[in-house]
């Protein structure tokens, strides 16, 4: 069968784009004499949909578009993720997370979610039933089995421990499916392609099966998607890939088989750029910025983002501030320079000093007489914040926050001040890796200055500071970090690598108490399989201590 | 039998101070001669333990805990709620919600919940399993069906339509308990008590059994629990009823019934009043704030707020600060002063016109000659912020957010400005219900000045400006509001309703556009079905519109 894979990029809710695109696709396939034309879960309202889902004017909406497309369809099948409704269901929702498949003017067969997954990102068991049960469709002399995302992360042969009672994919095998369909939404994070690659291998090679598994792509707010839909013969041999982080359409004919692909991963360092590109490029277009501002410190993680800035938005839609203040060293802004150079984007160098000293004149009775501390490096920091907000304000900027992984789980940033701006781009990078990013930036040659690369990581916030005043070195923190934020190590294993006590309980309890900040933190482009925002829910108030 | 009602307000995962209360507690029952000492859901760990539930070493912990408590117990019996686990589980995540039930130095029995909801503010699915079966427990003559929370709130006989195909109480009284228990955490929202209170009668009089439903109280961040525990005879009668928003001890004796108790709800003010000052009391409690701050423009809503803060933390620990501009009114200092006396409480001025002006001097070059515009007014909201924020800084204040409902609706607040703080404490409440609420506070005699209370509402950020420039008078938009966000009515339903399309699509706009401020707003104490937060899942980036 020749089936035509749409990897698309839908915009959540927008149903009047998304269906336009599903339709031109279809056509598209046709053209290409394709029997089936596929797309990814819910590609239809787009994914995730949160509490849209729960608006019944925008589910009557969702219903009206799919029927609009199916009775648009000819004899080749359509296959598109949608919302659908039981309106007799007298307990729970009614409502599915579906793959609609048509052909002939209409909806042939309603295939409804079997495994709900709800756990990190996913909530999906807030909306939707699971499927009651699944149906293989005759269809061009085969059988399909039509199943949507979590449906195939439930194979007994490849998971030692298993979420679900039930294999959905394995009752579609028994009712006679010759080609599997998955279609899909799975938010990446470094590691999680191969991941795929090895399960779905592992399932078609068992079971001697072609498989079509189509992902959409693009990023949702703080969720990106890679695509790299993938499809497999039935030897389990990878026949067709997608490409990573950008829209694709190809054809897969399950009958010429070809050449096995070996590679589904490339380097951490151009996956995390491709995908930050991507997360932010997406944010604005999705939102109708077309320019961006950053904020440019001197320090290494304001020039990355920088730099993806100028790759999401071009250079000449890149405009950088330089904000220094007395305890800014001459070389911050010298370096900030030459990356603007090296960029060729545009900049305003505006001190903060004056308007920081006017700030804590207007204060001093207010305070007391106290010495001073935190609250006056704070305020440098919401001082610049205040530039930044206006020149987005005035100009229609995009902000992006510049802060890393490793200073947002330790609540080393100011709220207000430099944790200002629409989207985090780095906030889901660690310290260490922005610096192995950084140095893959400049792999044939120098972008970000290596004087920015190579200087003390500090704040400049107050005079001869550098942040391991108060961290860890990045090495230990961020090996803390991973393991307590991504792999659910705790303490005591923890503490069996680091072998520091105190140097443990002290991130331990840097990364609890500082909920609050990251509360009130924008949304963070995740790349990992645990990010700062929706995937990780802690109380911001509470006791638990080591 | 003579049964202890506990009442409790834990600390979320503080399992060293939760474990002493329920031990003090059964003590304190034992001594007034109770056979059976109650607590209520999860109350070892507090509820919602969100992702602490995901820490094994959490886990392990409450699970000592609570056989240190078992170990503890002798003849009486003691219930109290715990997260459990199944070790052995080979499918799912093994971990339950449960009712553990002990005496005689160990536990006897382990009650799982059965039903998890997944809907609101609740997110079990992610972390619990289901119960595979119910037990009734005899003891002292009788015989115990216990159940937790959820678990009672899916009688086919009150409920038109239900969320889950089984009904663990049905079951229980099948099994032929004498004495239902069900422990309890379900969040505060006005309205619900009255619900709770004619569904469980309906339950024990349809059933005649009765009825132990033993709640929490206090604030876990913007969760509100209000405690009103409520014991039911078999005739349906409610005999005992907790205290509203404190905590509360009392026995219960199922052999002498006593007076039906008809009013179960106050009025709305009276009622919302007592809910956000416990919830701002909580917040600084349990993270260890004594003293907080407010910033005073004048209006009403920051009068409202300086009042709560009064009630929580006591005059002598509440410090306000006025922030004059050259669009102050004079009235607004006046005022301001005036409701400072009222209260007794001490207060800095601090005028934000030089501040304002170096900043925009200092970014004139950036703006390009761009006229004046709403950039100009967010300026000086976010000086007010970097004042506000300084001063919490230096003092070690608790800053009190002062949006109300409507605002942070539309998005009618400076992100980082007014929006700075870390509880919003009537970011629940709508205009017109802060008004109805401040001449509550005025019932006896003048708190909040007359004056603050008949003056047009106004940002004050530019000269003659009034919210009703931006803004649909504010019974219209409540109105909106009120339909749109808590009855799920929408953009049809509503226009019936308000018969100005043009206005209703405004608002929603307004609404749905907004998001992202509010992803970067402070947590909102939550006292309607429908608040702003955990509760309220919206796409950021989306594009569903009318």
């Amino acid at each position: 069968m020749k089936i035509a894979v749409c990897q698309f990029n839908p915009i959540i809710g927008d149903l009047k784009y998304n269906k336009q695109k599903i339709l031109e696709g279809y056509e598209k396939g046709i053209k290409d004499k394709s029997q089936l034309v596929v797309f990814p879960e819910l590609s239809l309202c787009g994914y995730p949909p949160q509490d849209l889902v729960e608006k019944q004017e925008f589910r009557d909406a969702v219903k009206q578009a799919a029927e609009e497309i199916a009775s648009k369809t000819k004899s080749a099948g359509l296959i598109f993720g949608s919302i659908t409704e039981d309106y007799e269901a007298d307990v729970g929702t009614g409502i599915y997370n579906s793959a609609v498949f048509c052909y002939n003017g209409k909806i042939q067969l309603i295939q409804n979610k079997t495994l709900i997954p709800n756990y990190d990102v996913f909530d999906e068991v807030r909306y939707f039933e699971s499927a009651k049960d699944v149906f293989v469709s005759e269809f061009c002399g085969e059988k399909l089995g039509i199943s949507i995302c979590e449906d195939i992360w439930n194979d007994a042969d490849y998971w030692k421990k298993r979420l679900y009672p039930i294999d959905p994919i394995k009752k579609l095998l028994q009712k006679g499916a010759t080609i599997l369909i998955n279609i899909s939404a799975s938010p990446y994070a470094y590691g999680r392609r191969k991941e795929r690659y090895r399960m779905l291998q592992t399932l078609t090679q068992n079971d001697s099966i072609p498989l079509v598994y189509v992902c959409c792509v693009g990023a949702q707010t703080d969720l990106i998607f890679d695509g790299a839909s993938m499809c497999f013969d039935k030897k389990g041999r990878l026949i067709k890939l997608g490409k990573f982080f950008d829209e694709d359409y190809f054809i897969y004919d399950t009958e010429n088989s070809g050449e096995a692909i070996e590679t589904v991963e490339r380097s951490f360092e151009e996956e995390i750029l491709d995908a930050l590109i991507l997360g932010l490029k997406d944010y604005a277009a999705k939102t109708g910025f077309k320019k961006a501002l950053v904020g440019l410190s001197g320090g290494i993680d304001s020039a990355l983002v920088t730099y993806i800035a100028v790759q999401a938005f071009g250079n000449e839609n890149v405009h950088a501030v330089l904000m220094p203040s007395q305890y800014s060293s001459e070389g911050s802004i010298r370096d900030s320079e030459k990356l603007i150079k090296n960029l060729g984007i545009s900049y305003d160098n505006i001190t903060i000093q004056p308007v920081v000293n006017k700030i804590i004149e207007a204060l001093k009775p207010a305070f007391r007489n106290k010495p001073e501390d935190i609250t006056e490096e704070n305020i440098q920091s919401r001082v610049r914040g205040i530039y930044l907000m206006a020149l987005s304000n005035k100009h229609g900027y995009l902000l992006c926050t510049t802060g890393n992984k490793s200073e947002m789980a330790t609540g080393y940033a100011t709220l207000y001040g430099d944790m200002s701006g629409a989207i985090s781009v780095i906030g889901d990078v660690y310290k260490t890796q922005v610096y192995k990013i950084a140095s893959y930036v400049n792999r044939h040659k120098e972008i970000i200055p290596k004087e920015i690369i190579n200087k003390v990581p500090s704040a400049e916030l107050r005079p001869n500071q550098t942040d391991q005043d108060t961290l860890p070195p990045y090495e230990t923190l961020d090996l803390i970090l991973k393991m307590y934020l991504e792999e659910y190590k705790e303490y005591n294993e923890i503490v069996k690598v680091v072998k520091d006590e105190h140097v443990v309980k002290k991130v331990l309890r840097m990364v609890d108490i500082n909920e609050f900040k990251r509360k009130q933190a924008p949304p963070v482009l995740r790349v990992t399989t645990k990010a700062f925002g929706y995937g990780r829910r802690y109380p911001i108030v509470q006791g638990w201590r080591r």
